[in-house]
């Protein structure tokens, strides 16, 4: 077991209802006698116990780290600091973007445990999207999200010494790092115990790419910036599973991943789960054709998200630059100010180049690798899940090692229309 | 001022008597009486004391910090951490590199004093450059610092929990880091009051590049891989005031600047001073032509050290890769070994392209920057100075604006003869 503190010990609903109610704000907030306060387990993530609580006046959500990865088990220890770097994220990403993420009433070290805002009718984003349900905010919020949190944690915004005590304070984050060092830059690309795809149909696919020399330098790559490229503070995990939201609002929550990472990736996490629910659709729809204006508004959406992101990114670098990389002394007059126009056009095209690599290791990692998306999943057909898996992967691939081939949002969606339209060959 | 924590106070040398003395391993090394021992205030370098300290039975060097920079006084203040980060460094560097950097016998941080092995006969190389000194070990000796510090402080040797932890420990080096960010990657390039420059001779240059958008948006672009590449441990200020040697023994030595950065600001900081060294020979010989075999032995040992690193970094890849980055289970039977082979051309390629990069900046700094090398302060004549200077100026903007003509060593030496034999126009 890993670092396992005094006085750190799993609650169940009734310690927990002890537990808040010695806690003056949150219990005034339930309201009534915490006999009359229902309590739910209802996590259905990997790692954690999550409980909701309501009570007479109104509820709360309950987040407690497990010493080991709830999926596995006790084999697979996990250290609760996660819970730590959890609370330091969402506290960040709460003063950069206000009610993008639940506000946090209570955090206690001791218990790896953080009582937040209980957000309802909100449901997790992925499940919308298989229901074919139409989000018209959320790449406007999500796009604020991203620019907020990325912009304003950057060396365009910090000094060197407030961005690398940022980097000091979350370098401990090691072990959720290794999940994603793991499972989506290496595990997918080798022989691996815990991988898996849908058998027969995939084996030609995950065979080929475990063979691809030119997929495996290009991951690897991204893996090399993934370890050495502190650009801003991630939340490490940005997929529509961790997205709570409403037709009315979005919420991002789990940022327990973060890190000081490359901004590319929580870009590119968001944009491949959009591709991927965009191929899951043929599996999820009534009849060929049904869900076309839900394929539409999913690709209008997958480039609105890059598009804001960087309309706003670009607008705070004009507005708020008061960090170190690009000094304005360096760039005053008319000649100067045009100069660093156009630099800021070129590093937002590096970044969308990186953004294309992230997203394309994010598809593929959920296709061979552990961890899989209930967008595909929940497609019982495995042909027709197979079908949809290899659109992913044969659009991923050209993505992660022909980036400079997608050069804008648009390129990716012409693509995807195209292999949407693809029968692709199966094994078995 | 800064952390002057309590117990701290500078050292006069009745004072460094008294307390070597009761450094017992260290008073036998010396040998005798406190009294018989001889102690010398050394330090002519910016920032520090530095204390020869000789007895009957032998020497040692103490370095204490000073809570200001040496140079200006205490009204600018830096903290006297930085022992604490040169002590980690160079405990690093001496497992890796054994007796390529001075021995440690004592280090204090309560007074931000290392003692160590005192070098004799060593000198300082810029002297014995200056002087027209060849070394002929050198090359082979500071590639292998460079290979074996950058190459086992990388992802490609660590895991990424251990580099992870190594990034933390450095990640409060901010006030050393800052000062390399202004110096080096800010000033020369704006109106700065610490600039300085022979005057008037290169008033036209120094006009030019603070107008120079091309060359502004190059040294961003460097500053900001600076500020965020945390690729491996780097020495931080490796010149050639930072090596002591002899025919044949060579030390690298004041690794205060030590952190997590990119790997070409070393590599190019060791190779921008053989530049500037080689053209300042027009300066230091007795009639035209007098140092044409040492302009060779700089050239020769210019592609020396770049061909000598390259060689044993990817010697130390193909037998010591225990990293993270790239795992050899991606790249497993003929061709995938084939494919990582060609794959470490292509990053030395990039890691060379950086080295171009920060070379330059590293040019350009001694030149119109705050802190000048006395390979050029040294020559009376200023025309003749200036003349020198203009030449490594008018290289260094090349190679960082268009370091893509720069594909190897060879091509910069190539540049370097044909600007040595140019009569640059001057102002005033």
């Amino acid at each position: 077991m890993t670092d396992l503190p005094a006085g750190y010990r799993a609650l169940d609903a009734k310690a927990l209802a002890n537990y808040l109610a010695e806690l003056k704000p949150v219990a005034l907030r339930l309201g009534g006698s915490p006999q009359s306060w229902s309590i739910e387990e209802v996590g259905d993530g990997n790692l954690n116990l999550v409980f909701k609580v309501h009570g007479p006046a109104g509820g709360v959500i309950v987040k407690q780290a497990l010493p080991y990865v709830r999926l596995v088990g006790e084999a697979w220890p996990l250290p609760l600091s996660r819970a730590h770097y959890e609370h330091m994220a969402l506290s960040g990403q709460r003063r950069l973007t206000g009610a993008l993420v639940p506000e946090i009433y209570h955090y206690d070290e001791r218990l790896a445990l953080i009582v937040m805002e209980l957000l309802e009718p909100h449901i997790i984003m992925r499940r919308g999207m298989i229901a074919g349900t139409v989000y018209p905010k959320f790449a406007d919020e999500i796009s604020t999200f991203l620019a907020e949190t990325l912009f304003h944690t950057s060396d365009l915004a910090l000094t060197a010494d407030v961005k690398k005590a940022m980097i000091g304070a979350f370098s401990g984050n090691t072990a959720l790092c290794k999940i994603t060092e793991d499972l989506i830059f290496t595990d997918p690309y080798r022989i691996a115990k815990l991988n898996r795809w849908t058998r027969p149909q995939l084996d030609p696919y995950a065979e080929r790419f475990r063979g691809d020399g030119d997929l495996k330098v290009a991951i690897s790559r991204l893996k090399l910036k993934f370890l050495s490229s502190a650009e801003a503070m991630l939340h490490g995990d940005l997929h529509t599973g961790s997205v709570m939201l409403t037709a009315e609002d979005t919420r991002v929550i789990d940022p327990e991943f973060a890190f000081m990472g490359p901004m590319g990736f929580d870009i590119g996490a968001v944009l491949a789960n959009f591709l991927i629910s965009f191929f899951s659709q043929a599996g999820h729809e009534e009849g060929p054709g049904a869900r076309d204006s839900y394929r539409e508004w999913i690709l209008e959406t997958f480039t609105s998200i890059w598009e804001g992101f960087a309309a706003k990114f670009l607008a705070l670098w004009e507005t708020q630059a008061k960090g170190d990389a690009y000094p304005s002394d360096l760039f005053q007059g008319p000649l100067g100010v045009a100069r660093l126009a156009g630099e800021r056009q070129a590093y937002m095209q590096r970044l969308w180049a990186d953004t294309v690599g992230f997203a394309a290791a994010k598809m593929i990692r959920r296709i061979l690798g552990l961890a899989h998306n209930i967008d595909l999943e929940w497609i019982k057909d495995a042909d027709m899940r197979a079908r949809c898996e290899a659109r992913v992967l044969t659009l991923a691939r050209d993505m992660m090692v022909n980036s400079g081939d997608y050069p804008t949002p648009q390129s990716i969606v012409a693509a995807a229309r195209h292999f949407d339209q693809w029968q692709p060959p199966l094994g078995g």
